[in-house]
């Protein structure tokens, strides 16, 4: 024991960098935006598994690009080598290699995930945080996991309230692998150019093709007759102008990509939810993996006017910079150039397990949900909604108090009596851990937690077998402001009755928990 | 990306030492355990928080002891020196001190801690594992948050179906440390000889005399007094025998934790878990910050026959094996020195926060459940008992299928537009990634996932309005084992219905996650 009582330590006092400690409020708000997403992964049937937080720094490497200078590596400390894992995805491939006799699963996992990057904390862009990722493996016929991953998503974002608020942003590879082939570009310039085209979110046309041709040497007509597709945006109609193009519907991986897309639209149409998504030819995400069709969600105030990212899915392997001694720098939270970034983001990896296991190929469909940015967007409009009052932070439905006049002895033991009756029950319950509490200070407390309803003993009532039950906040003047009489025999009756009745008020936590944020705030105002 | 498609990486596939990925009924098992915990929590009105998995490195040294060395560092990739946390007490002593504005809390954390120890994976000792904490900070009157931590842990373990077989040894610091020096042990010697005194419950009095008496020079008067009080075990009769011992109440520290002891004793019979105690002389625990109350819960089958172990609650001090290069060494699970251990550990420790704030002294009491050993001895409980039908993975309700004759076309649109309707409803649902899946296929995946209802649909019952609901596993017989035509429109209404009306049968995963695993084994036996 380095330090003893008094002797204050000589080191600061803080979480290391990038890192927070979730606690109140915001707590309530995040533990909410896990349970909603959970519960729809569970309506489609999913499981989860849960991974070690760090993998042996083998099975790390080589699947990150240039980011992988972001991973966390343990100390040397004698034996294997690890490192903090850097996504949901790399692990999940590894689990499905080492398990060969699982050939399909809808799995979920929320878990913590590491990057050694710059961070801005209020945007929820930090070193340590939460991903909540979904993924199907398994061989099934084309674009069916693909478009319940969709539906998924929209399931989600309506959970969360933000219905009207989200677009999916769509493209498939075998698309952007027909345009490029059509419109020229040499084999070796495909991921620059690629690259460059996903820039198209944050920078203009004429900026995207300053860079395709003075910086990577792109002819200028092949760049301008990338042009002429990639700025496209769209739905139906923009896929349907694109088959009926002879040159891209006449390449073999632009017909397969059209072919995909159109098949994926009749069935996010039959999920009634294709008018959420937005045909965006510019979407091209960064990495390699990606197979098929690719997605990006993204809300109003979430795209970043910066081209760096710290995606909130699938890893980008867009430049970055350099982290080496970035300890020094400070938070880019007040940085206007630096956006929340997409809020979900994902696509079709058919070849990656098959990079672990050697031999057998996993076709896999996935999306990652930024759940930190989620909740930073979440909690600036609960901030911004002037109808919401607090967030309860605890779920206590009781509080047993006493009083009494000249020698009153605190009533402990049966306060404590009523709280095991309570508990028994089911009933979440508290009373004061003080032998003779003070009426206004358990009142202050009951208050001050927003406890809905109270218990309140007294000598006399006890002697006649009674209690009296009062509902907090009640306004003055209402006939049961003092609370009522009951029968200590049917106290358990009682309460039930009353927290069933009171409903709303009675379970403020419960409707965070139970509905979504928005219906929440307004209960909350209604209520509170 | 390092590997191409069909070239099995050159390095082994596994996850690193002392860690497991989790999956399948052991993960439905755990979050079972996880959620009975946490509910049990919340009725007593706790909240919780969330800490980084890494600290600076300076917040957990000279924390721990000898044990440090057991401590995962972060590699120095420049920045700021970190370390895995090796448990949650130190984080959250952490968190408390730099909160200054938080003066009492109940919280609790559920999270994965790290140790370099040597596991014993089937025992439920890993180097990545969970803890479960439960600590009450504030000050209070004497007791009272001791006895609800008690309270809370009785509560857990019936809500976990341990009703009857556990046992929570207690005993107090101070009377410990009156002991000590009525019998005249030395100063210097009292660390040394409290550890000697843990050892009791592995190894007879003779051998742990020899240690104080040979080992660490102990008169052997000395000794043989302290034999004659911490050999003993008892209740209420030995607190009272203590109480009338006229040397032990004579001494300040004895007296003190007497008066303690007499108090909880009282709280415990009011709450109606006394008996689950047992007043245990030989438990010291390793860890100097106790000042006041101490536990530990055993279970059978819990108590180990080697001295070692990885405590399941705070930390142990006791001697272990150097871990330099321990990864070279073999998995313990099957050395029968090797027990689970307690199931959950703690004590109050009323001067921790204040080594971190230098000034504020925050009195604190709290519990670490083992989750990770319950799980192991709770998966051997359900493996052992035979009436229990296999756990449920996902918790599909629904399964959507079709069937049709020559020229049938799979109905896809159809499944996918009922399927929407159900997942609308709040109904979990099912159907075949197939466009045209053959009608047996669909049973087979509807029983082997233990769905209980199946909606079929055929193009004859379509165009009358009509589908088939069939509940799952009717024996032959049954007038409804072909299923029951209903109207399409009635979709939603009829399937809740069913489902609420099957009850047991159609929520098992429910059941596990809404009832003791005792009673779900049983549920699983009946309906299964």
């Amino acid at each position: 024991m380095g330090k003893d009582k008094g002797d204050k330590p000589s080191y600061q006092l803080k979480v290391p960098k990038g890192t927070k400690d979730w606690q109140g409020t915001d707590m309530v708000i995040r533990d909410k935006i896990f349970s909603s997403i959970t519960d729809v992964f569970k309506r489609h049937g999913a499981v989860t598994i849960d991974t070690p937080v760090f993998e042996l720094k083998e099975i790390l490497g080589g699947k990150y690009g240039e980011d992988s200078k972001l991973i966390y590596d343990l100390a040397d400390q004698g034996g294997e080598l690890c490192s903090l894992r850097y996504d949901l995805t790399v692990p999940f491939a590894r689990w499905l290699a080492m398990n060969s006799s699982i050939q399909n699963i809808k799995r979920y996992h929320i878990a913590k995930v590491y990057r050694r990057d710059q961070p801005a904390m209020t945007k929820g862009r930090m070193r340590e945080f939460y991903q909540c990722d979904f993924d199907i493996a398994g061989t099934y016929d084309a674009m069916l996991p693909d478009a319940e991953i969709i539906r998924i998503t929209c399931e989600i974002f309506q959970a969360l309230g933000w219905e009207g608020r989200y677009t999916i942003k769509m493209n498939h590879r075998k698309i952007l692998d027909g345009i490029f082939e059509v419109c020229g570009v040499p084999k070796d310039k495909l991921r620059t150019i690629s690259s460059a085209v996903d820039k198209l979110d944050k920078a203009p046309w004429t900026e995207v093709r300053r860079e395709m041709t003075e910086e990577k040497g792109l002819d200028e007509e092949v760049a301008d007759r990338i042009g002429e597709y990639v700025v496209q945006k769209g739905g139906r109609e923009l896929l349907e102008r694109l088959q009926a193009d002879a040159k891209l519907s006449g390449n073999e991986a632009g017909k397969a990509g059209l072919e995909d897309m159109n098949k994926l639209f009749d069935y996010l149409e039959t999920f009634e939810v294709l008018d959420k998504i937005s045909f965006d030819m510019s979407l091209a995400r960064g990495l390699d993996y990606y197979t098929g069709v690719i997605y990006e969600v993204v809300t109003e105030g979430s795209a970043g006017q910066s081209s760096e990212g710290q995606a909130a899915g699938k890893r980008e392997s867009k430049p970055k910079k350099q982290p080496s001694n970035v300890d020094g720098e400070e938070d880019r939270s007040n940085d206007p150039t630096v956006g929340v970034g997409s809020v979900a983001a994902g696509g079709r990896y058919d070849n990656l397990v098959s990079m672990f296991s050697g031999k057998q190929q996993i076709p896999c469909v996935g999306i990652s949900f930024g759940v930190d940015r989620i909740f930073s967007i979440t909690k600036q409009r609960l901030a911004a909604d002037k109808s919401a009052a607090p967030i309860r932070t605890n779920e206590v439905d009781v509080y047993v108090m006493a009083f009494g006049g000249k020698g009153f002895e605190g009533l402990l033991k049966e306060r404590m009596q009523i709280a095991k009756r309570l508990w028994d029950a089911g009933v979440k319950a508290e009373f004061s851990w003080k032998v003779k509490p003070k009426l206004p200070a358990q009142f202050k407390s009951a208050e001050v937690g927003g406890v809905p309803l109270a218990i309140i003993l007294g000598d006399e009532e006890i002697a006649q077998g009674k209690c009296k039950v009062k509902e907090m906040g009640l306004p003055e003047g209402h006939p049961e402001k003092d609370g009522v009489l009951i029968d200590l025999a049917k106290l358990e009756e009682e309460v039930k009755q009353r927290l069933s009745k009171l409903g709303g008020a009675a379970t403020l936590a419960d409707s965070v928990n139970g509905m979504s944020l928005d219906e929440a705030a307004k209960e909350v105002a209604k209520t509170g």
